[in-house]
């Protein structure tokens, strides 16, 4: 058997600061692509959003991780000198920075090889609307 | 010479908060696998636990982080709607959040290409005993 | 097309803490690879700076971002037992387990699939100069 890779780009759209699961169609990707033993990496091409494996059953861990960012790291912080974009731009690049901007996933049986309780988010850190785009790379065998 | 790859899964127990190396058994199966230039990735399958690479000589290291993070993301903050898995359940979401849950590491002369000082600890966030699994993936060439 | 895959390792000096970039440099690596699609994977070999993907254009991002981190980790902490490297050593460690030791990026197109307002940058977190090493690994083809 040969390796293969292959790559794609993704667009997932966001509507204020917020977790927004992307497991599915990311897995239907790695399905169509007919690999099934590989590593999948994903990267956001953007510095006011990320990229995190978190819980994909209970709504309120997404709320309260999004309390948590949002009084770890305030809006209108006197220390700021970045504030042409918005009060809440160099939050954006602040909160980024703590979390993750790509992801490496083994595929194993033909999808990411995740936990039970793990699923796939782009963590949004602006209020107004975004079309995050997803840089995406598999390589693996079939 | 042509590109191999091969998975794992590596179960580390865990006994309450705090970093846990397992440097050795990865190293170990890198070796077998017969991979001597490549790349390694580890994801750990759970929401409540990280992956960190961190200092590996002096233990006070380790104490000093998990003291950080237990102050910057206590127990029984207020924000908290998710608490019906225990205080430290939500608390364990932000931290693993904060921290990774998966890492790529060159593989180079047929073990991870990782700094003198550093070594690969799973970042334990609840205070019961746990098994984490971490799934492995290594592809390269012998 | 066959696999291909190759390493190197780069040194990036630092001269005390803040963002320093190094998208030139690893840019150039991966076009004189002559690997078009793949997978490009840095791992800073310390414990005390991290890598990090931000703004690559106004210089305040940097500033911000280093004055967010300098509060939310100070020096002299007394929850520090890990004190006999200086008073910039642990808060390093905990800065670097806050932010990425590792960075995995698709390549297309023969670079590095970072979106148009991205940068590599090593974040130094020590105030005395220091050589940096990056170990890169890139798998792909040509």
């Amino acid at each position: 058997m040969s390796m293969l890779q292959t790559t794609h780009r993704l667009e997932v759209e966001t509507r204020g600061r917020g977790l927004y699961m992307f497991t599915d169609p990311v897995c239907r990707w790695v399905a169509r692509s007919g690999i099934r033993t590989g590593l999948l990496t994903l990267l956001i091409q953007h510095t006011s959003a990320s990229l995190v494996i978190q819980e994909n059953a209970d709504p309120d861990v997404r709320g309260d991780l999004q309390r948590f960012f949002a009084r770890l790291v305030p809006e209108g912080d006197e220390i700021y000198h970045h504030t042409l974009e918005g009060p809440d731009d160099m939050p954006a690049h602040v909160r980024s920075t703590l979390t993750q901007t790509q992801l490496s996933i083994p595929v194993m049986d033909g999808r990411p090889a995740l936990g039970t309780w793990q699923g796939l988010y782009v963590f949004e850190h602006r209020h107004a609307p975004q079309r995050r785009r997803v840089a995406m790379h598999l390589i693996g065998e079939a």
